[in-house]
């Protein structure tokens, strides 16, 4: 029995996938992994449906490989988009999704018979790097994820901090810039308005219709509404001088905001995740040094800023985490 | 035995005054407090000699008072400004005072014979709230002082957070306009280099200076190097628009700071310290609006924003706490 190896679904529920793996109890690579697209405009019911129809198949696989039983897992953890309200389980509104009011833990739950927890997705993609990726053992984790939006965790002695209404970890409307751009979110100068993907792509685009020559408006054959931050990327590997600005730009908004919580907080570690992720020196270089330019120096001198280890599979990793942490006190 | 009072010595170390006074160990208003310009410029030795004889002084009085003796003195809790070293108990560097790398716990522990426990005073004045004021039962406390600089702390779960290398809080640090004014730490937009209250008062020069009609100039008979943001306050007790304005505009900048914070991390109360917040709601309302417009509802909602309600002795009475939290393990 006590050699037996025991299971947690992660369920990771994004605006544009749904990922679902079985992670063993200890923790680990997630097993059996599935991603579908989300389809959210379909509803949450049938969002739920195909979900629990994936890890179905996910747990059928690896228990048949391992040779273990249905009761070998012990329940789902579920990452989803906030705002949502932990204690009862429901997404209280997802702009990303579309649904409203919705009780995501309880529909999951229902339709797998397995005991859940739901928390949001970035908490959970910052818990699963605490864990199991590039912020293990950090005491002071700050996770900073930069897709459509950015979104942000903060683990503290190992517990995901949630703040007093499930709202905390919300850096991309950091304010760094007060009469700067205006954010998706009705304010001005979010950091989201100048380093998510879409704004990147914006504000690249703005360059090139002020008449900037750049490969950019090249490889997307002059359609610079097709422009994404990944053309941006593209333009960064092909040494286009115009692209390289931008990134370096990108660098710098977001060196102030991480400055900023590193003046806040203090972390030992910070964890960037997203594709932007990929310029690798061409983002962290001028990133780190705008870092030392505007934060304390025995601050940053104590923080390691790194990209995540666990680009795919943070957020199942970290899901089945916030389970296992509920249910049995720790990971 | 159980029935004697007892005490803890606390002792709040700033730039302009050291305030010493004895604290219940119970908790409770500082007996006997002594106030005593800092004079920073004799030296750390000299500065710690004076403030030890003030401890002296006031236990002296305190105890006759009370009927008690020396050893119902537990020990003594020091604020000093950071950044520092808690665990060796040195003053690392210290810019108010002019001092580096001093021993500040042991020989104040030395002089008075008495253990000791040295924290940043911006943590004890927050701890102070947490305590025994205007933070009490608050699970997530973000503390801002707005006085020559801009301190801060963070009290999470009765715990002060310090962060990797003491240095968390620094709110006052924080870009809020990330091409916006230098700051005397080097940086462009941090919220210091606009609220502070030297900040404030060079704000209100400037548009003096631009040839905008107000009382301040009045009030300091022309001579614009004297007005000081309690030039600005007197200004606004007087209903001057163009002090009214400086001081909204103070608030918009101050909510700006706040929102990130509560956006980030999601406080159940804001407690807001310093000379500046005799304005009320001068400051408060036009403060909290900001705050509307530019954090998530239901964080906003969930958070109060108020005054200090010990801006006289937070210091003396957190810094008691501190030892007693080390000391006791709780307050």
């Amino acid at each position: 029995m006590s050699d037996k190896q025991r299971w947690i679904v992660g369920l990771d529920i994004g605006g544009t996938n749904v990922v679902v793996g079985l992670v063993p109890l200890e923790g680990g690579e997630p097993q059996g992994v599935r991603r579908l697209p989300t389809q959210s405009e379909a509803g949450g019911v049938e969002v739920v449906r195909r979900s629990a129809a994936a890890a179905e198949d996910c747990m059928e696989e690896v228990l048949a490989r391992h040779g273990g039983r249905r009761s070998d897992v012990a329940g789902i953890g579920i990452g989803a988009p906030g705002p949502l309200d932990r204690k009862t389980g429901i997404l209280l509104e997802a702009p990303n999704l579309g649904w409203r009011d919705f009780p995501l833990q309880q529909l999951v739950s229902d339709a797998l018979g397995l005991p859940a927890a739901l928390d949001n997705d970035a908490n959970c993609a910052t818990y699963g790097e605490w864990w199991m990726g590039a912020g293990r053992g950090s005491e002071v984790l700050v996770g900073l994820t930069l897709g459509t939006g950015i979104g942000g965790g903060l683990v503290l002695d190992g517990e995901i901090h949630h703040g007093a209404s499930d709202v905390a970890g919300e850096f991309g409307h950091m304010t760094i810039d007060s009469t700067g751009r205006k954010c998706k979110c009705g304010n001005y100068g979010c950091l989201e308005a100048y380093a998510s993907g879409p704004n990147i792509a914006a504000r690249a685009v703005e360059g090139i219709e002020a008449g900037v020559e750049s490969v950019l408006s090249d490889l997307v054959q002059g359609d610079l509404e097709a422009i994404t931050a990944a053309t941006v990327y593209e333009g960064v590997v092909q040494g286009d001088p115009y692209a390289l600005e931008v990134m370096k730009e990108t660098a710098k908004f977001l060196g102030a905001g991480v400055a900023n919580l590193i003046n806040a907080l203090n972390p030992d570690a910070i964890v960037v995740a997203g594709g932007v992720t990929r310029a690798g020196d061409h983002l962290f270089v001028p990133l780190v040094k705008e870092v030392r330019r505007r934060a304390f120096r025995s601050a940053v001198d104590a923080c390691r800023i790194v990209p995540a280890a666990l680009p795919e599979t943070a957020g199942v990793i970290g899901a089945a985490g916030v389970f296992k942490k509920e249910t049995f006190g720790s990971v």
